[in-house]
């Protein structure tokens, strides 16, 4: 892969856990690890386009994917600089040839799930529709198995202070996943916004690759998950309804209750290839 | 309490659960049950205000409480009709003289926890400060404790499908705490709004009640339930650093980690009364 191009960075992260003091039911006082919260405003060429509240953990990365997936801005090439300011609680994304429509795009807004970040969502089931996931690609039992293993692993804000989601990007390496990508955020949409910002920061292809959230599979993460052509979809979570009927419209491979060594295949089941003995592995 | 004021209803809630098939880890095909998830347009006066995703089950007190937190409408009375209509998932309300502004109150959205309602914050913090929560209410540790109980026998939609949130309204009854209200949803936000709106019909005074969430008690959650004028906040789950500096700032008293017999008392500990022996309960 050629380097690909970047903008101009802070490395802005802010820490991920405080300490606050609190009384147990047996009257003690703990000192109890909570996870950081921040507003960080997100401004394109000085022009306000939204608050979000975050863990700060990769604030350059989510202001980039926030503006990848809302569509706001077709490529990392068209973004010059992204400098994240705490004092101000700010980022400043400054594009190159400035963005077309900024406020009529800005204008209508779906909250999904209850939870949205203003994505429309009519216009994005269009695009969803016309995304072709590839099916040259499988997933193994066993490959499934070592992403589960590796996201056990992983040493995580959520183990030490809760309140959080995890969202990780990892390879589809035979019975070897490594997860590529790791974020954790108050809201999992910013979590899965800061890897689509790093994926594009990096340059990474999602086309082979899987995607594992502790969240629920909502027809928003579908969404996203789609957009960023990852053709794995994995939750520690159960879904909804409507996650389910878009994750069929897409034919996306989508994996529900991963936990150890079980599981529940969804959808997409013929890219998932089952190996004969799972509890081998277990 | 008088019979306080209704508008016209329509009661049309959808089914919590549907059935979906899954392959488990043994290859076994099974019937899986999975949380209701579904667009639901709002408009206001026939102007399109946002689409929520919501598991749909209290969906006129979900967008009666969603005006009702958004500050889009005053007080109940100002509601002539909440008409829901799934067969183009849109509710619509209409009011006696209109919403004044409505337009501007919509224009600035703040995602609070990557998960906005479109709330602008920093208003909100003002008016936050302008609240005098009770400071001559109590909550026992035995109140506490029956509470959780109470949670624990309550039939839930998580239990049967997970992926959604959870949020009750109770007494504050001596050790025998009372559920008023249980709303689930997909959003833990529709399920705290729709719970406003069930406030608001009911003429329910929150200033001496519990508001329990199986979901994290963030900055949004502890806004919304002062602006509830809610004294006592009790979370299941943990909380973020926004969430605890509100809570000092409102002085609420908000209880996180509670299950079982444990809890962690976090702020606005002057309202707590530990009783004697809390083993003898467990």
């Amino acid at each position: 892969m050629n380097a690909p191009y970047r903008p101009t960075l802070t490395r802005a992260g802010r820490p991920a856990t405080y300490s606050v003091e609190a009384l147990n039911e047996r009257g003690e006082a703990l000192a109890t690890p909570i996870a950081g919260e921040h507003p960080l405003t997100l401004y394109v060429d000085k022009r306000e386009v939204v608050t979000l509240m975050t863990l700060g953990q990769a604030p350059e990365c989510l202001a980039i994917g926030y503006l990848r997936n809302q569509r706001l801005v077709d490529s990392i090439d068209a973004i010059a600089a992204v400098q994240v300011d705490w004092e101000t609680d700010s980022v400043a994304v400054t594009t190159r040839k400035g963005v077309k429509g900024l406020g009529a795009k800005m204008k209508k807004r779906t909250v999904t799930t209850g939870c949205g970040q203003g994505t429309v969502f009519g216009d994005l089931m269009e695009e969803i529709d016309a995304v072709r996931l590839r099916d040259d690609v499988r997933l193994t039992e066993e490959t499934l198995y070592s992403l589960l293993d590796a996201v056990r692993r992983h040493e995580t804000i959520y183990k030490a202070a809760g309140a959080v989601h995890g969202c990780a990007l990892a390879t589809n390496a035979p019975g070897a996943s490594e997860i590529l990508s790791f974020v954790e955020d108050v809201g999992r949409h910013n979590a899965v916004d800061a890897i689509a910002g790093q994926m594009w920061l990096e340059g990474i292809d999602g086309s082979d690759k899987i995607f594992y959230t502790t969240g629920r599979l909502t027809s928003e993460m579908v969404i996203k998950a789609t957009q960023m052509r990852i053709p794995f979809l994995v939750s520690r979570s159960g879904l909804t309804k409507m996650g389910h009927e878009i994750a069929t419209r897409v034919g996306i491979t989508m994996i529900g209750r991963a936990v150890n060594r079980h599981y529940l295949l969804f959808t997409g089941k013929h890219r998932f290839v089952k190996t004969t003995m799972p509890t081998a592995l277990a």
